[in-house]
């Protein structure tokens, strides 16, 4: 792990960039004496780890008491990509313009790109445990797909935050009853590109015995501030 | 409004008994050399002011620095009920003991129960917006039939939080899309009493722009402590 450059915010916040071999990471770590818990961040559908929004909660987090880490994984965010997955990208971004029924080819674009991610997302996190200004327990927040599959394939993740979860492929609505860490769904009530009662599945589906849902009215880009801060308290009863 | 009996608590929440007329009602207040916002408090399908789960999240509630009242309106709690009333609960009990079909039942129970209930908490609140020690906006929390008709009938109601709503006659499911005021509507997923798909139809229907739904695993008896945190912090954005 190699940090390529840092910034130190107002609120004492250390901003890092860092490369793991071909993978580029962003690490936000608060102004602490002991280890901080970590949560790893991720946008839905592999949006690039410097959208504005993860930004700004990574950085609140952050500002919170914890390690923030996001990677762009391969397929993700600003990656090169194979031309079959530049195919499959435009379909999508075209299918879902149009308002066509986006069910299959999502399945052809997301599918395997959750699937690509998980590995970039271990090699990080091996990676990550292992600084000093990290410890304790590990969260996972954001994208709801690649959040059930890691929460499935890596017991280092004890608690998960997800947001949206109309759009999940086949594969991660299966493997929801695996996920049984304590989890907060949180969903947009009118959100026009996940369709609500999907999401509402989904929450049913999940095997966690501690799952709670929040909804709040309005579209995809309509959270109330709030939610920000009950997202850290919702993490801090599980990582403090 | 005369008071009839006081208990000082240990937190210094003072519980103190009234009556006005024929309304017998509790009224928590925290030590507080400010006036303190009001939220009036009832139990699902008039149960008693008295039972202890109301009573807990009342004294709680007033420690966090609101005054809180509840009554036993006419029909409800321990109030003297006409033998037509005494049928009428009677069938409620026995049907949801058999698991038989309770719409029929449930609304002509709960129907004038809500209605007849209405002048006696307005009454209520006309005394207890008088009192020195209570000043600021007036909030609502808990049995939601109830909640809805008065937020509807009662401009002085300005934020409403709401438990369960899987059961609600059918004049409040109809006059839901009145209520403008924020709410946060609280629901247990697998509540075996409160059908969960009326609960979130309900959610839908309520006319606020600003509303929340809370969602946790489990059944009516098993809302996790946190809610009532995130009941303080939601009434705490509105009336403080």
């Amino acid at each position: 792990m190699r940090f390529t450059s840092e910034h130190r915010l107002d609120d004492g916040v250390l901003e890092r960039e860092f490369t793991l071999g071909e993978i580029p990471g962003t690490l936000w770590t608060p102004e602490s004496a002991a280890p901080v818990p970590l949560i790893l961040t991720a946008h839905n559908n592999g949006l690039p780890k410097g959208d504005s929004r993860l930004v700004a909660r990574a950085r609140l987090s952050a500002a919170a008491g914890y390690a923030v880490a996001s990677i762009d994984a391969r397929g993700c965010g600003d990656r090169p990509r194979s031309p079959d997955e530049e195919r499959a990208r435009a379909d999508f971004r075209r299918a879902m313009q149009a308002g066509a029924p986006v069910d299959e080819v999502f399945e052809s674009f997301i599918g395997p790109l959750v699937e690509n991610a998980v590995p970039d997302w271990q090699t990080t996190l091996d990676a990550l445990v292992e600084l000093p200004e990290i410890g304790g327990p590990v969260g996972y927040s954001g994208w709801t797909a690649l959040g059930i599959r890691l929460a499935v394939a890596e017991p280092r993740i004890s608690v998960a935050g997800f947001f949206a979860g109309g759009y999940v492929p086949h594969a991660q609505r299966e493997e929801a009853r695996q996920v049984t860490v304590p989890l907060l769904l949180l969903l947009q009530w009118d959100d026009e590109g996940n369709p609500r009662q999907r999401a509402l599945d989904l929450f049913d589906a999940f095997g966690s015995t501690e799952k709670t849902l929040h909804a709040n009215l309005g579209g995809h880009l309509g959270t109330p501030w709030f939610e920000r801060e009950d997202g850290d308290r919702f993490f801090g009863r599980h990582l403090k």
